[in-house]
């Protein structure tokens, strides 16, 4: 009986681990498996596997208690056909996961991005818990985002949306590789901090990291973090404008949005006690006051398992209707 | 019988005029009437009630046929208690209008704010019809929108959402009387376009313009439209500036919900052959390829009458999932 399906496989395909766990229903990892990211097809293929069955076998559980493989990804995915159509850093176009896993396994399998999946992760079992209104923002490289409005995760036409790194907030700014101007990415990811990071060093600011650049090395973000807690004047200004960006992105959410809560992920978060702090003091000072009152932002509960979790609960996310409605039908016969 | 009930009246409370009108469930107009906007709770609570009766007894339909009263309004609403909370422009401060027209007429009602109410009119019988993923933007003193994703309204914790004239589109921008800095309403409102003519032109700029302000007259935005449209360059690079910063806005958007189409409404639209090409090229040139090229951006098919037809239309809105539901039990009985 579908009734007796308590249990749901997540697989996290990421840049640089894959991630499988067997996860109930109520979002509790039963157990789990980690491994390294290949760059080619067949390595994928072979790891995926392998993953999930290290993860049947060491949980042992009866396989008719496992509803189906929930993916989480990054790249460009099309959830009808249930392929990833790119992720360049994986090294994959049309590939076809879906089909993968169905054959190996002989469970359904649905398809989310990374984003998106950390968000559901996080609206049914982490930060987010208990709402319908919760966006989750993951800062790393990039910037990326998972929205659920009034209980729906918003994936618009393609299921493209949620490009939050690549909103503007300079009209007039940084060209970005996406083709837009002034993209937020281009401002406050990891990849933007360390970049401004150096070059603001090589033009002769203050600062404890200048060891690092006078030995001819590049400053990393790691380094960053570090001098940040030993104080470093320049450190902490450098997260504190990501943070202040950021918070303007975040403005701009919450003025479309209403939301309720925004849970931020993504390696940057290593350093969120210098960054959510910014963020904070920039939505409170600027944003509508009524909306912003209403807003907790935080740090991501779930942290590196939001992936598999969100990923699992795709086969249990509108349970409640559904078991409204079959009980409206037995309440009839 | 609830199926027979095939009408719906709407009324939209705008901050000119109020404007009812009886329509059917396929949006058609059987009947409507204007009168202008007051500024008192006495009077808006009158011109309501003498509105709704005047198109009731001019379209002189059985009263069993109308399934309830719509209200579209500008201002702050609050939709569970169906009272507007704040409406500056209308003197009004929680005024119970749910209450009043329950009342005096026996029939249910239901409030959407008006870009909301435009938003669902254009979704459901005007530029988005047959779409799921549309978003209404009025451009007039103000901005403002209404966004349906994924075949739904986004309202939000407060139905606060939608603010898009209150996205930042200048980190650092012009000071906004929201708290924020660099709104988009800042840079491409009726207001803003205006305020800006004049500013320039008080500095000097070259323009057949000019004359008025040499009479010692402030230009006006029919004036700039003029101009424009008699190829005055210093008018024709205004609005077109105006629409590259509503494109930048729009991006963003488009960026955020993988949207379908965009509908432009408000009274700037009254110079839309200036402005809607310029928010395109913007939108083409700066905008993500894959997703900007599934976006159709348009103006109000429904112009004047988004708003009666949205409102009476949120009487119709999930007719077709409650008939599948009323179905399914009818199957089952």
């Amino acid at each position: 009986m579908e009734e007796s399906r308590d249990l749901a496989i997540g697989l996290d395909l990421g840049g640089t681990k894959i991630h499988a766990a067997l996860i109930t229903r109520d979002g509790e990892i039963l157990g789990e498996f980690t491994c390294q990211t290949s760059t080619n097809e067949s390595d994928t293929s072979a790891n995926i596997i392998y993953a999930v069955n290290r993860v049947l076998s060491e949980t042992a559980v009866e396989r008719n208690r496992i509803k189906g493989i929930g993916v989480a990804t990054a790249g460009v995915i099309d959830t009808e056909r249930n392929i990833i159509k790119f992720a360049n850093n994986l090294g994959l176009e049309n590939f076809p996961i879906g089909a993968i896993l169905e054959e190996n396994f002989q469970l359904p399998v649905r398809l989310a991005n990374d984003a998106n999946a950390a968000a559901i992760g996080e609206w049914m079992w982490g930060a987010g818990k208990g709402k319908q209104n919760v966006i989750y923002i993951t800062v790393s490289t990039g910037i990326g985002s998972g929205i659920i409005s009034n209980g729906n995760l918003i994936t618009g036409l393609k299921d493209s949306a949620g490009e939050f790194g690549h909103i503007s907030i300079y009209h007039d700014g940084i060209v970005c590789e996406c083709g837009n101007r002034g993209c937020l990415e281009k401002y406050a990811s990891g990849t933007a901090i360390n970049i401004r990071a150096n070059e603001l060093l090589k033009n002769g600011e203050t600062s404890s990291l200048l060891s690092i650049v006078n030995n001819g090395a590049v400053v990393m973000n790691t380094d960053i973090a570090t001098a940040a807690r030993e104080g470093d004047p320049f450190s902490l200004r450098l997260l504190e404008e990501a943070g202040e960006h950021l918070g303007t992105g975040v403005i701009s959410l919450i003025h479309l949005f209403n939301t309720e809560v925004i849970v931020f992920g993504g390696g940057v978060m290593n350093m969120s006690e210098f960054i959510l702090p910014s963020i904070k003091k920039t939505v409170l000072k600027y944003g509508m006051e009524n909306l912003v009152n209403e807003v907790e932002i935080k740090k991501s509960v779930l942290g590196i398992h939001a992936g598999v979790i969100g990923a699992s609960s795709l086969f249990f996310l509108n349970e409640t209707n559904k078991e409204a409605s079959s009980m409206l039908q037995r309440t009839n016969i």
